[in-house]
């Protein structure tokens, strides 16, 4: 059968899973019970032994891959990479997108109704950690009848999920694939977040975290975290390439409105994303950042921490990536190569900054499918 | 006589000059008149070949050194490198600071009565370029019978008005001390400043810029500016070492609160600005750095721009500014070689980041003493 690599999955449905179990969370609270959405692609072999779970950053879901009947143009966020003869080839495996908890997109989280409450829960949902997203998402590999997943992959935060399966569950996860991802933040990473969260929490429609009772949504904070991020997503010289000093009227101004490209380019993502996105999402969004530092429990020694893990592992980075440079990606491959463990790393020259993990570069492709073409399944 | 080079210039007063003619901004609106509130420290000589102007950067003003009898925690910002025995000699030279245009130190800005309403300028004060500052310094230096300047010196924006007066007036200029600048910003620079002014003009308190007549004053926005700048002055490395990933109670608190040693600095230092700065003078300042691009005058070509210039230059950089990194100066420096002009270069590595210009290291004092050395009196 002749494999059309041009088109992707196609349609796709969301699924619901709801969870009765309390889950405890690396906080100390309990989380009585919770939803998680996600959607499948592929098909899951017999053996149950042909399983990706794709892992979201920090304003992702879990629609990865395809469109919707009703929504023809919401393509998913990493479609690029994933549906018949692409690197995370549906034709051999079964590729998984869950909402992480906490998130906006459907899974249970702050926007969500809380029982005890019947309002919703704001900023009463409990901050949660990258294992508490790990814990949550073993839960419905158990209900999928999946015991060990071929691969866990991410890049960025989902990076981090990754690594943190391969430390959490080792023996539930074969490869893992770390993209653009980071061991822990650096003070400078936190300081960025730490804006963002200010700008939100410091907007008067905030409502300490309530905002949906008032009607009101903090936008005026999300549209600027929104837009601090987008700088630390783009590298330097890109922006410098793609917006350079161009003025949107061909003459200065003078005046606040905008003047410059990249003003413009910013502006409007700002805008788009505080439409859609939850403010409270993104707040326990970037704590789970701040707080995912594994070296703690081999006190401070990463390679100790790692050393349970019995996954494969491909560590890439992307040279124009300045929020978490491919120096961060060394201290992961250092790591496990003092252990002995399986590393393949690869520093890629993709010019779209921390972005580049979304783009479907051609090498970077490259090295995504010759790692996934020596899983077993 | 001994030099006691451990006590600076000691106890200042600030002096205000009133300018009647009025001044064609570049923008082509008119200041039909203005004060300029100045310090000078040290002695004119009778030739008046001896005055250095200091330029302010972003939030500087006119009290570079020195304090005040009754404020006497109230040090100059630049105190460490002005003195008798200082790298700016004061037994040697006559030094001038000065708030510029749009400065809300005592200098005529958005915070002064306008004339013409009887109520605060705010918002309907114009904005200015780096040129009308020079332009308004030079009338200050009439005023004080200075036909040229020994020498102009500043950092970051300060080095800017520098390199303008080289260009502006070159038979007004002897030398030029342009550190920690840039020829004109890059597209992330322009970002950054755009995040940071979004900020304040999106806050509800900001009242379109006339929040004097409302009795507030959009200090959330303005504290947000203040904590991403700080990010921009700071390198990586240096808050690694500084903050690292230290936690204030010990423990994760799961909470918004300050939890990393960084949050709680940078919270501290949004919040002191906040209180003393003008929201609108920080939104002016930021649009003088974007507007500033000497190589438009030269068709794009920074020598072109240049080759005006009589004055023999001091350009200096540091290792870990990746604000205005080393490369940018180089960008002048390159640009004055070309045209044979007079230039020397130091790139310096001192560890703190954008900052670093304003810090005694001994190596830096030492260029800069070296220099002015030979500055003829």
């Amino acid at each position: 059968m002749a494999i059309d690599i041009s088109s992707g999955v196609g349609q796709v449905v969301a699924q619901r899973a709801h969870f009765d179990a309390p889950l405890a969370l690396r906080s100390g609270a309990v989380l009585p019970a919770y939803d998680l959405v996600y959607e499948t692609y592929g098909t899951l072999n017999t053996a149950k032994s042909n399983a990706i779970l794709v892992c979201h950053a920090l304003s992702g879901s879990h629609h990865v891959a395809g469109t919707y009947v009703d929504a023809p143009d919401n393509i998913g966020w990493w479609d690029n990479i994933i549906g018949p003869g692409r690197p995370l080839d549906t034709n051999r495996f079964f590729v998984v997108g869950v909402n992480n908890l906490g998130g906006c997109h459907g899974s249970t989280g702050p926007s969500s109704i809380n029982p005890a409450s019947g309002k919703p829960w704001g900023a009463d949902f409990p901050l949660v950690a990258v294992i508490d997203w790990v814990k949550a998402q073993a839960r419905l590999a158990d209900r999928l009848g999946i015991d060990a997943w071929a691969a866990v992959i991410g890049g960025s935060l989902g990076g981090m999920q990754a690594l943190r399966w391969a430390i959490t569950f080792p023996q539930r996860i074969r490869h893992a694939l770390v993209i653009a991802a980071a061991p822990r933040l650096t003070a400078q990473n936190i300081a960025f977040n730490d804006v963002a969260r200010q700008a939100i929490l410091s907007d008067p429609d905030f409502h300490g975290g309530h905002y949906y009772e008032h009607g009101v949504k903090p936008w005026r904070g999300l549209r600027l975290a929104r837009m601090l991020g987008h700088i630390t997503y783009l590298s330097d010289d890109q922006m410098g390439e793609r917006f350079g000093r161009e003025l949107r009227g061909g003459s200065l101004g003078f005046s606040y409105g905008v003047e410059f490209e990249v003003e413009s380019y910013l502006r409007y993502q700002g805008d788009k994303f505080a439409e859609t996105f939850d403010a409270n999402t993104y707040l326990l969004m970037t704590k789970a950042l701040d707080y995912f530092d594994p070296a703690r429990e081999g006190a401070g020694d990463l390679a100790a921490a790692l050393a349970v893990a019995q996954a494969k592992f491909l560590v890439a980075s992307f040279s124009t990536d300045w929020r978490f440079a491919p120096a961060r990606s060394r201290e992961i491959v250092d790591a496990l190569l003092k252990n002995g463990q399986d590393v393949s790393y690869a520093e890629l020259s993709c010019d779209y900054g921390h972005d580049s993990f979304l783009m479907p570069d051609p090498k970077y492709h490259a090295v995504i499918r010759a790692f996934l073409g020596n899983v077993k399944i």
